[in-house]
């Protein structure tokens, strides 16, 4: 018999089509479970925790980055490095406060909302795409870098981008005193 | 504000192990609601044939195929062309019946299974990647192709190879006839 060849020299790449109606059957399925939006989002951040800190190891080998000295570094490699990577889109970043520690994600179109017109008027509070918040958050953690993300703008909810907000919770201070 | 092109211009492809650990989540979550293995690959399966009645039309926009003229161009067409567009994998195909109506897939690799290990004991009837055979029935009948998909064999379950079989439930003949 035949066998294909160990992971790392396979193609990595599938469509996107697929995961983003899969993505959008998970989150039906939560939809149909709890009554409550807030419970969805919940789960969905949940699930993306238990992913992303599957997924860190997978990026780390396959992206062969350097340790990132700053929070601004860290972000700029989400964006460029993981987001591309992952969901073949690049997010634009900015930096939300004078200490350093809170960024933007802004992402002009969102991947993951392809056949997604708008969310049904039951579901105002839903974060449709909360589970990629909870993907960074868990590989954020692998990394010891302990970080609250959620989405602060989406265009499903008729805000002008997508921006996900990612605050590292302890002040470049304390990394600094590690070095 | 820069706006992205078009979704026939952009970037298809993401990367696999983000699709592969959230539809691990995805049966994880089904797991946990329904008892019963059965229940579990029933829902899966309506979940792929909802996706597979979508994913049809950017199936035939972005290959360009023309109409097949048999089952056996078909389930060539689904291998080829299909699996690897979505999946990153081309299975071969071999015809099971006299009739010229049962086919199977075969898979060497499963890409869908990258990071399980084995099924739980106690979910030995789980028929984990359901949903692709959902899809494959749903996007069928978009083509006016009724027939049943089911998995024969699966690595999961200790199998050699992983195997879909797809029945085709008109007989040739009467495709003929249609001409």
């Amino acid at each position: 018999m035949s066998r294909s060849p160990g992971r790392k020299q396979e193609n990595h790449k599938i469509s996107r089509e697929l995961f983003v109606l899969t993505y959008g059957a998970l989150v039906a399925q939560l939809c149909k479970e709890y009554e409550k939006d807030e419970d969805v989002n919940a789960c969905l951040d949940s699930m993306g925790y238990s992913i992303g800190i599957r997924l860190i190891d997978d990026f780390l080998a396959r992206s062969a980055v350097k340790k990132c000295r700053s929070y601004s570094e860290t972000a700029d490699m989400i964006a460029q490095v993981a987001f591309k990577m992952y969901l073949g889109v690049t997010p634009s970043v900015s930096c939300n406060s004078a200490t350093g520690n809170e960024f933007s994600l802004i992402l002009d179109k969102n991947p993951l909302v392809d056949f997604v017109e708008e969310l049904p008027a039951e579901r105002a509070s839903l974060c449709y795409c909360n589970l990629l918040c909870g993907v960074i958050r868990g590989a954020l953690e692998m990394v010891h870098l302990a970080a609250e993300v959620s989405f602060l703008q989406d265009r499903l909810k008729g805000d002008a981008v997508t921006e996900i907000g990612i605050r590292f919770l302890r002040k470049p201070e304390d990394r600094k005193h590690r070095r």
